[in-house]
């Protein structure tokens, strides 16, 4: 297969500057940041408003790209897992997806809560609102 | 920012050829098609099994990367908006997020339901189970 190059979209900024103070699991995460989109993206902003839920996709950055089994949240006491039967960071191609809340957008700054993300983070992409997939099956 | 290299885990065998047969949102496909796994990752496979929501990560790689704006789903009478406040295949990393049903494994093939993407797309990620944001907010 091809390689794939991604230049990130922008940068999180995040009050959360290590692993141990990250949550294990998103859904945990109440903590306010800000999205800072690189200049030549503004305009794909365009209708991202206060209240909004938006997805986000990033990078972990600090991952081991390495790993292939994992003890599922860090339990040792639990049988190992491949990374892609869990949610561990720690996989081949580290993206995290997860949803936050637009409290305001200043210029190509997107203030959100509800982030997970460490301080420095490298953002692949944003989209809009959350998927219901319920009836899907 | 520094560019990110990555490598797909696989490809997606799907019966979907071309765009003309792709639903515009994820949550209209019931289509079935396949995971194919590369080599070096199998290990990261163990424990998805039939029966179980994952959550796949892919490469639009049909899509237009310098798109900023788009009418959304098509309908040329909406308002411009920019592609990160819609989920439009087109933007400047077009990664998919979808959750498909796994039907069944055999080897390094995950046979799947509920799939949209187009056959040959290069598959970047496997997430286990649906994420329920709903408390979150």
């Amino acid at each position: 297969m091809e390689k794939i190059l991604i230049n990130p979209i922008g940068v999180i900024r995040s009050p959360l500057r290590d692993r141990s103070q990250a949550p294990k699991q998103g859904r945990e995460g109440q903590v306010e940041g800000r999205l800072v989109i690189g200049e030549k993206y503004r305009e794909a902003m365009l209708g991202i408003n206060a209240g909004m839920s938006i997805t986000i996709l990033y990078w972990l950055h600090l991952a081991d790209r390495t790993r292939m089994k994992v003890h599922p949240r860090g339990n040792l006491s639990a049988a190992l897992k491949g990374v892609f039967a869990t949610r561990s960071p720690h996989r081949p191609n580290p993206i995290a997806v997860d949803e936050v809340k637009v409290m305001s957008v200043d210029g190509n700054t997107i203030y959100v809560r509800g982030l997970d993300a460490l301080d420095g983070t490298p953002l692949l992409d944003i989209k809009c609102c959350l998927r219901d997939v319920s009836f899907k099956f």
